[in-house]
């Protein structure tokens, strides 16, 4: 197995960095703090795929203009409990976060909050918004759809992307439960951790260009798929792809999005789609007061018992016991923010080679 | 292979026959059928589990008065978009339809309807609901708790229920995209038929007392559990875990019902729970007008051209390329009108005796 070396940096310092390469671009200073926080809270929650290592993508689109810096984003319908909002092809970063507050004001007239977005970019990580959702008392809901990259089952192509949904309920003296899952199998990460190690991949990850099982990364890579959830017809394959449908008709097409295969790419070295369907990206978001349902002091304590009840099961040979969602990434955080946040050999050299061509110091 | 030998009944016999069972014990008229209906469609769609193959467990609690035959429902919160209502221990058959009712209804006004149920019982297919949304235009969504059968990841016992989660969108000239999965990796049903047939399960289905993956039915019908969507840590089963903790919060936790290892059986030679924390079972319902978000023709006219761009994918090997989620049920239905529902001899016995015991003839 080979060590991969890592340096640690605190995560202030790239807070604060990511926010200075926004505004080089011209983000407003209050838009690219948000956006520098959704990317520095992937990071501290351990979600290394999702943070900084983002940034060089982010970077590119900006200097091409292929993201405009200060969108004006519009409603374009509204009814007491929703609205359907367009981008401005902004950053998902800034777009998300305006439209997850329109749907929070939205539950506290009507109950509950719901909202469509078209012609958005990458959003960052799901459980973002849904924690924002957690400081007023609301239920959050958080989905967004992404550029090709699973097969439906019994497809040999990709045409969905990693469509994550996420959920988050608090408690009261326990944890919140957050939930934030992608629709597919595995992170299209693990593929290439797999890769540069040099090791096989496990069944039910991913096919081949052919549309065949593979255990090969590199036959992923190359013209393959990820598997929806469920892997295969006979473990419920079909449930994945359904659900990765479910957040691609609420985010594309509910959003006047591209949808599907014709999601637009978040990197510039990826394929352009062949048709367009919509405008940019979309995401879905929702927002529902606890009070409009039970009393929120009898759902939290309930929250807190269930969370300790599923503790409480007997463990499965070899485990610890089940855990419950959002417990890795509470750990990872209280770990980060202590020791800082490690980044690998690749993501440092692209940030100081941001750092060169903007002249923001790194550190 | 055994072969297991099936007699064909019409699916209007088989809807009169329920609709005259359940106004025997009291049930209105106009809820029987409506429950009857409900059956049927799950008969007709080929989710034989869930049709008059349960009809003994309804006449066995209607017969002990474990369900009131003549609930009064009642609306326990409301805002402009959320209800939250005590079923009063109906029939979920007669709860349900009038909870989905009043999601409905908030949406023609607020754009949004959702409502959280609890004091219900068993509701037939989650599918049901989200098909009497889509005849108003409406995206319905429909959810319910249940007795507990699925272990969470890295736990040996049963602590969830198949927390199914359905959702349905409308096309113009395509079907319906009609979504209704189950958060575990196979149905309980499918065990009992290799049990029947003496024939081992996959791996990824199950695991037996001791919280061990098995292939034996027998032992994860004597004291094992279901497995989540995902099955195990590395494809994936810690997502269905948390799909299926989301559906047993929005409907256990905020209907105010029992959730996780004490939602009550729906049949009586199930275990009861080692104590109560809510009433009965929950369930959660939404209704969104599309019209809230996007021109409803737009939508539907990008909704048939989804379909048909999946079902242009390139098929797997030894495929005949994917499927859209409620095709299959759709080709099941157009069979058993024609044909009539094929009943195994089991079901038939259960009907004849409901038959002498009631006095109502079923053929």
């Amino acid at each position: 197995m080979t060590v991969i070396p890592v340096k640690h940096f605190p995560i202030e310092r790239l807070r604060e960095f990511s926010s200075r390469v926004f505004q080089h671009f011209g983000v407003p200073p209050a838009d690219a703090e948000e956006a520098a926080g959704i990317l520095a809270a992937s990071d501290l929650r351990g979600i290394d795929s999702h943070g900084v290592a983002r940034l060089r993508a982010y970077f590119e689109m900006l200097t091409l203009g292929r993201i405009n810096p200060k969108p004006r984003i519009t409603v374009l319908r509204e009814t007491p409990s929703t609205a359907s909002i367009d981008g401005d092809n902004g950053l998902g970063l800034v777009v998300g976060p305006w439209a997850n507050r329109i749907a929070m004001e939205k539950a506290a007239t009507a109950g509950t909050g719901w909202v469509s977005v078209g012609n958005s970019n990458h959003y960052g990580i799901a459980a973002w918004y849904v924690m924002e959702a957690l400081k007023f008392d609301l239920i959050g809901w958080s989905m967004t759809n992404a550029t090709r990259m699973v097969a439906p089952l019994w497809g040999a192509e990709r045409m969905l992307g990693t469509n994550p949904i996420a959920i988050a309920f608090p408690g009261k003296e326990e944890p919140p439960i957050v939930i934030d899952m992608a629709t597919c199998a595995v992170a299209f990460g693990k593929i290439e951790i797999a890769r540069r190690k040099g090791i096989p991949i496990p069944e039910g990850w991913a096919i081949d260009g052919e549309g065949k099982a593979t255990t090969d990364p590199v036959a992923m890579m190359m013209g393959g798929a990820l598997l929806p959830l469920g892997s295969d017809r006979e473990r419920g394959g079909h449930k994945g792809y359904a659900l990765g449908i479910m957040v691609d008709v609420l985010c594309g097409v509910l959003g006047g999005a591209n949808w599907g295969p014709f999601a637009p790419p978040f990197a510039l070295r990826q394929q352009m789609p062949v048709r367009s369907v919509g405008k940019g990206i979309g995401h879905f978001f929702g927002a529902m007061r606890i009070d409009a349902f039970i009393d929120p002091d009898e759902f939290k304590r309930q929250i807190d018992d269930y969370v300790r009840t599923l503790r409480a099961a007997k463990p499965a040979p070899g485990t610890a016991g089940p855990l419950l969602p959002g417990d890795p990434e509470r750990e990872a955080e209280a770990i980060r923010a202590r020791e800082g946040v490690p980044l690998i050999g690749p993501v440092i050299d692209d940030l100081l080679d941001i750092s060169k061509k903007t002249g923001i110091p790194l550190e």
